[in-house]
């Protein structure tokens, strides 16, 4: 019992709903979700639909080949899932631990549907946490004069673990255009600010010497300009004048896990989708 | 240049979504927006969607035959709308402005797209308003001993000025069962607390007597049952010890105005739909 | 029966609170409220303290010579207002006029307890408004090549109205630095964005283009620097894909009309200390 | 290097905060914080106030006998607290883990200044985690027919650990009046609804059948009366029709460890003062 997830993007055009509609109903499958967008400006049609595999005439071997039929004929870029598929996640850790801890336990009570096989971090302050949940973990320093041969080492790892996506919970480091490249759109980030306000190094403290009211975090794809890619989701919390770089640090961590948590939530149900330099989540 | 909205309800089955918009498409309209939810414990089918009526080959008169046909036989509950229809709606008001002042410089702005050709009150607080915006006013004081009577009257404004809907602007009379029938998801009240807390009177002050943090609005359908119909929007302020039940109030009226705006706007836009006595709102 | 309030800024020290609590308290006033904040790196101490004038031994006329003589003692800044004065406000406006509404129907309610004897606009559109309200309204179109003649025509009905603090209400033009300064931390401007996010023009389309999930408004004084000035208050609310820059307009003047409005009443009840480039907000 | 923090209420009278702040200053004592308060309805006086200890002319011995004298002369109810002190905290907890983790970890990353030396359960589920940070675990089952026996237990085990406060981490057993009393503004729980909506069993079953958009958690401490002690804090998360129960749950752990790890934090920095059945929160 599990179901397909379609992720269509095409330009618009009359009779796109009811083509891909028909062909889930006409091969015996019960539609559970639908969500579609067009964009006005670039007339771009979006869709996510979720049917029942279970009486679908069409095996999970042969769907693909099937819908790549209408959705030639319609110039549909499209990709097919199936929720019984457990995504492989590598999370990427830097000193801080917050975001690590939130995602494991996430995955561990059940409420992400993954595994994390991976843990590579430039230091090894998370590596006792990693070994408490029994992950291998993998330090790898980082500088500029070591960085393509940290990434060869790395890009292996990804390979040899078979990871699909990949999660940044703050790891401080750049990566290279030729990494991103390799990983777009399957590399999330947490940015601890209200991006595109204080993006950068030291967003908190940049956030208290403007005196703002309010602080954020920003969870998005890693794109080849740093903290510009896609954004998924934002989230923010009240601060006032009492407040020092530190209880900032301290309110941001909570804004942190909850925002980076959504993010990869959403990226695991496949209800976002990129285009241009921006995401239609479906939720 | 107008579109067709449509709402379906019922009984969930195969290929629903592929029936909709097959004869949606094949009668040559394109679908600019769709919304669909299953609601797992009664299996029941909700939908909203919307295709542009230019080129689209049956009239707008005959539509609603036509779709008679695939709506009968599917067992389908279903209503159809025209956006270039001007909804016209009576606003029932009481001493406080501050909700009926909201809707008419919404209206007035036209960020709503209706008519108000009617304010009703109990009082006679707001008819300098009703006369600054060139809107007839008619003061109907009501008591135990003349409802019946009073809501007569009522009825037979509503009919006379043709009304689509009531909005209940801070109106703080209750209307018998016989009224509320006739009205039937077509009357929408601002009640002045996170319902189901704080229903009935003086809300602002049950939530001081009780001490909590966060105070709330709620717009919701009228049913029989006071302060129990089907929830459309809720927002929330946070308070805190230093306010007293005066400053509630203050604070109270932004969140009256913004819910009972967002209520109003999801409303007029056919984007809630009713089941029991719950909403499904499709935003 | 009405209050003082102090507002006081100076070097941290010893016994600071002790004097100034003492001062009134010997004195026969009773302190009914009393605020104060430490900066632990300019190492400067902010007080807002605020005490019944009834029975108190010093007259009126004769406190700020009292006060004066502890102040010069400790080396504080301060200022003292009595509760029952009202502020005379000129709002500036251009074409908009939801916050103007806003702020006009505060004043007729009773929320703020001010005047706003003078409304100025580059443009007529808000005209009307005025005139509705009973309240004088200048029309002074303003360029780049009449700017220093209209602001000294701004400034004459500045003084002659005798205006305590101006809001600018949505008013697109820019002031001389001349004009600013004369105004320092008495000109309170609405920003439509979440600053320092997006300042500048247009900043609804700027937020759409970047694909944000939330959006902002921020009040701030206004400085020399554009969009630059202490933040007195920010707040935000969520926005999706399907929202286009028409709709970020719409939620976002529900936004502008709060934030300024909190900013406002902030200001009137004297809860605002700027320091450097901030605000401490007692609140 | 530490400071001393005292929390006061009486009835109100004039020169309550000068005779208190002159105590401190004039024994060298510099003020760091200070928040005052009165409740116009009781007229009572609420303080908070810390100042450097270091410099102080009264020891830390002497300085409760001394403040009595201020204390007694004046009604007043308080209490010294120093900030070097680490308050010993038990947790109990059933089967759900989340806010156990979430305290625990914040107690690790230094951002609660306590120790956690005593975890109780009436279940085995949290025992790992228990071992896992090292701290004591003692597995209680409760039932109706030993309740006053087991309590036995727990208050023995309290005071064996030396324990200040209890936090309730979604401990699912009810505590007779006995044990309340015997920690009286000592034990703070987190029910998983809006209170006052949805007290008692099931609240997100409650809120999914009521058709709510908004869900709420709630941080109080216990008294007598099930879910209806002084509130502490609260917040909320915005939930659409799409939501079951279970992802209600879902989103609600996310909220529950915010309210209730604020409400800790908050107890911690002794900025919670009780009276009747509301709180006076100095933050």
């Amino acid at each position: 019992m599990y179901n397909a997830i379609c992720l269509i993007s095409c330009p618009d055009r009359k009779g796109l709903v009811a083509k891909i509609t028909d062909f889930i109903s006409s091969n015996n499958g019960n539609i559970e979700h639908l969500d579609q967008h067009i964009d006005p400006q670039s007339k771009t049609f979006f869709m996510r639909v979720e049917w029942a595999m279970d009486d679908f005439n069409i095996s999970r071997n042969d769907l693909d080949k099937s819908f790549s039929c209408i959705a030639s004929e319609l110039g549909m870029n499209y990709k097919i899932y199936f929720t019984d598929g457990k995504p492989r996640i590598a999370i990427f850790v830097s000193k801080l631990s917050h975001c690590l801890y939130d995602i494991l336990l996430r995955v561990k009570s059940g409420e992400y549907n993954c595994d994390v096989p991976l843990i590579v971090s430039d230091h090894t302050e998370c590596q006792s946490i990693a070994e408490s949940f029994d992950i291998p973990f993998y330090h790898l320093p980082k500088n500029s004069s070591n960085i393509s041969n940290v990434e060869e080492q790395e890009l292996d790892l990804l390979r040899q673990y078979d990871i699909d996506f990949l999660v940044l919970a703050r790891y401080m480091k750049i990566f290279s255009d030729r990494f991103v490249n390799e990983f777009e759109n399957r590399m999330i980030n947490i940015h601890h600010s209200f991006l595109p306000a204080f993006a950068g190094k030291s967003p908190y403290s940049q956030a208290h010497a403007r005196g703002v009211k309010i602080i954020g975090a920003t969870s998005h794809y890693v794109t080849e300009q740093l903290d510009s890619g896609p954004i998924i989701e934002q989230d923010i919390v009240r601060i006032n004048h009492s407040d020092d770089v530190e209880t900032l640090r301290c309110k941001g961590r909570d804004l942190e896990r909850i925002v980076l948590s959504r993010a990869v939530r959403l990226h695991l149900a496949k209800k976002v989708l990129v285009y241009g330099n921006k995401t239609v989540v479906f939720d």
